[in-house]
């Protein structure tokens, strides 16, 4: 519980309306996207300014009371569960798009401006905004900027970070900063923008930003292609980036998968095949057309069972789907989801596969595989019971493991789920100890009180490697 | 002078050969491509290896000797001058392409490799990578990466720091630290590559870089417009992007720049033009045609008296030496060539070349501008003499209000070039008090007895506004 002293100086701040802490505020943020954790906070505050921001972290600071800002709370690391207390600091109120610049192709918005909204608008505008988070519906621009959010059309458009162009930020000291700007580059001094994204709130409150718009695709095509052999459909994926197509969109399911979003969504899938690739590219006309044209010719000369173009935006959104349900269709399944994002080089694919069906088969929990092939990133799936303790036990095990194997085939333990509470014990496996110490050295150099969301990237401890190493 | 015993714990490291201190190596090591700056070592050294930079790192640390990372020095802001002393160190035996691998689309490279073989090379292998500096030819892609070098296809390509997915480094310390791979997607924790690209040789010496390769344009076309009004060669710029059309290079050459590059070429440049505007699209045949003609109708809309577009790729060629001689051309005009590089929002060219044109009168200095236009990122070239200390005191203060009137226009004070030396002092006008001691800290950071190129970014003291704002 706050101080009363603290809480009136909070109060006289942002106002009597916008600062609580009743039990069901406190609840309602003690949790987000992420099962299995929650931590109450002390307070939830709801800025309306910049201004606002700066006093208020002016007075956490010199108090030494963890913020931890947030949006929507989409995430999946934990990365906005309030784990020591402290303040949340709910950005939804800043959530306006102060501008879009026709002549720029930039738009200045604010933090707590929902994704989707935002794409809608700017479509609307006849622009696009790439990234696309599966829960954009939901999550908000400053959400996305804090985990550095990836999406379906990360292989050829990238992730939101390289959409930020400029920044605004309130220092843990409550200083605001201004980095980049309407600037298609900048060299002045260290990247703060490009350090920001991604830093999962734990070095500055973002405030505003500057964005890249890029002119929208003119035409689109989509395609499933089913395979028998996993590696089939894995050599198709190598073999369509060495043939120098890089689709929008080349999305893999595994059978589990497959099975499972069958009977969810009554999409007639066939239930023998060992996966499934979803493929979109955009474009001109012409060069959409023969890309689509050597795509199916590479997926015929890897035995594709069956292949289907879509002939309507209809069909196309059929195709799409599959896809778009396997979260929803999986979470159906048990009553606890555990979604990771190890992320591997592309060519590694059905190695990395393999091995999560090796590795669930061995800790005997079940993992269905979906995801980002065309990056290497990949969303291993557990179907578990949170009120199972053995089972999670088992569980844990096995990402573990999977973790171990992603850093082993040359990968990451997150490829745009962010490391939050959840990966923190296995960031040195990615990075080494020597990586964790310059990071926590920049931390260190930002947030010295270590107030902004804290407990979140680093670990107490590090989790010692379990399996040898088969790089 | 280095001491007798860190001499010998040097020589131990990379052999006799390999640690110079002849006058003749500490001259030609004392500048770089910044004109008027200079600067004596007390010795250069060249590591063969990531270990020997690591064990000469741990001995200078120790004994607090500057280090200044190199590669051939065609920087323009003093970004390789060892300022106070210390031991430069080059990495040009480290100059090998590790590997190129087609399946990820990736080359593993050492720094010391030379820009131009690399991206010959990679050519040789059916890819692309973008970045082309004007010094690529003698460049290496350990200086680009340390600058963050952009070049003519930064429109639509990006920089330098767009095409870097992987970093081994040294620290002051010596310890060795790896981040990123060979992966499309990576969020495990501070994005610590991007923090490295431009840091210019200031937090880390870099050891080993992962690049993003990325399929050949199979088409090109080039063009020249021309116009008597440099207003309409700026709005056919706005005009261009407004159209969403991206193209691969977009420049621009002032009258100034004109008349000096077809006295040096005779290309038959007609001299009354004030613009000159060269464009290039690249993509699928159909793409680049289509917009070539989109391009020439706002071009003629906007009263180019002129367009000339090529019908072969010896014709493009001939179109490109106007813009690719302009420094060589203009540097032969008087003893000292000071280029520079402020940056704009692009829609605001037009009103920074005119502020160009009206404080070089102000000043009575020769100042030729050309650049980058579809970024904003202007070449202000002042052609002046060292020796006449009034005209570089001249050119100073225009260049100084060059600065400030491309902050004031919502730009910034280096688009390519990085800060080094010669920007250090404005900086702050435009990251601010707090933007400047954040990065101090990150510097502080990574290197606590400052021996990493001290002296540069980060001025003893930031130079006083003389203009107001008028942003």
């Amino acid at each position: 519980m706050l101080q009363p002293e603290v809480r009136r100086e909070l109060i006289a701040i942002v106002g009597e309306s916008y600062m609580k802490d009743d039990m069901q505020s406190l609840v309602t943020h003690s949790y987000d996207g992420t099962p299995m954790l929650q931590s109450l906070p002390d307070a939830v505050i709801y800025p309306y300014n910049t201004q606002q921001v700066s006093e208020v972290m002016k007075v956490l600071n010199r108090q030494r009371i963890p913020v931890i800002g947030r949006g929507s709370g989409t995430n999946l690391c934990g990365g906005t569960v309030p784990i020591q207390g402290g303040v949340v600091m709910v950005m939804h109120r800043m959530n306006q798009i102060l501008e879009v610049d026709l002549e720029n192709l930039t738009a200045l918005v604010q933090p707590g401006l929902n994704t989707k909204h935002f794409t809608t608008h700017v479509e609307q505008l006849g622009l696009f905004y790439p990234p696309d988070p599966s829960s954009m519906s939901i999550s908000t621009i400053g959400g996305n900027i804090a985990e550095c959010s990836g999406g379906l059309r990360g292989l050829k458009y990238g992730t939101t970070k390289d959409y930020v162009i400029g920044l605004e930020a309130v220092l843990a000291n409550g200083d605001i900063i201004r980095t980049g700007g309407k600037l298609m580059k900048d060299v002045a001094g260290y990247d703060l923008t490009k350090l920001l994204v991604g830093s999962e709130g734990t070095l500055a409150i973002i405030t505003e930003a500057t964005l890249k718009l890029v002119p929208p695709p003119k035409y689109k095509k989509t395609m499933l292609a089913m395979y028998k052999d996993l590696n089939g459909a894995a050599r198709t994926v190598s073999k369509i980036i060495e043939n120098l197509i890089i689709p929008a969109t080349l999305e893999i399911l595994d059978n589990s998968t497959i099975r499972v979003v069958d009977a969810f969504a009554n999409l007639g899938l066939p239930l023998h095949m060992e996966a499934i690739l979803l493929i979109e590219q955009d474009g001109d006309m012409e060069s959409v057309e023969r890309d689509i044209a050597s795509i199916t010719a590479i997926c015929n000369s890897e035995q594709a069972e069956q292949i289907s173009v879509a002939e309507s935006a209809e069909e196309a959104e059929r195709l799409l789907t599959a896809r778009r349900s396997a979260f929803t269709a999986l979470a159906r399944l048990r009553p606890t989801t555990i979604l990771e994002d190890a992320t591997v080089p592309r060519s590694k694919i059905a190695d990395m596969i393999m091995e999560i069906n090796r590795i669930a088969a061995k800790h005997q929990v079940q993992i269905c595989t979906f995801g980002h092939a065309g990056d290497g990133n990949l969303h291993p799936t557990a179907l578990t019971d949170a009120r199972n303790a053995d089972e999670i036990h088992r569980v844990e095990a096995a990402f573990e493991e999977i973790f171990e194997a992603a850093i082993s085939l040359g990968g990451t333990i997150t490829g745009e789920h962010g490391v939050g509470m959840v990966k923190a014990p296995f960031l040195e496996w990615k990075i080494g100890k020597s990586g964790i110490e310059v990071m926590k050295a920049i931390k260190q150099s930002f947030d010295p009180f270590n107030i902004l969301n804290p407990g979140k990237v680093f670990a107490k401890e590090s989790r010692k490697r379990v399996v040898i190493d088969r790089g």
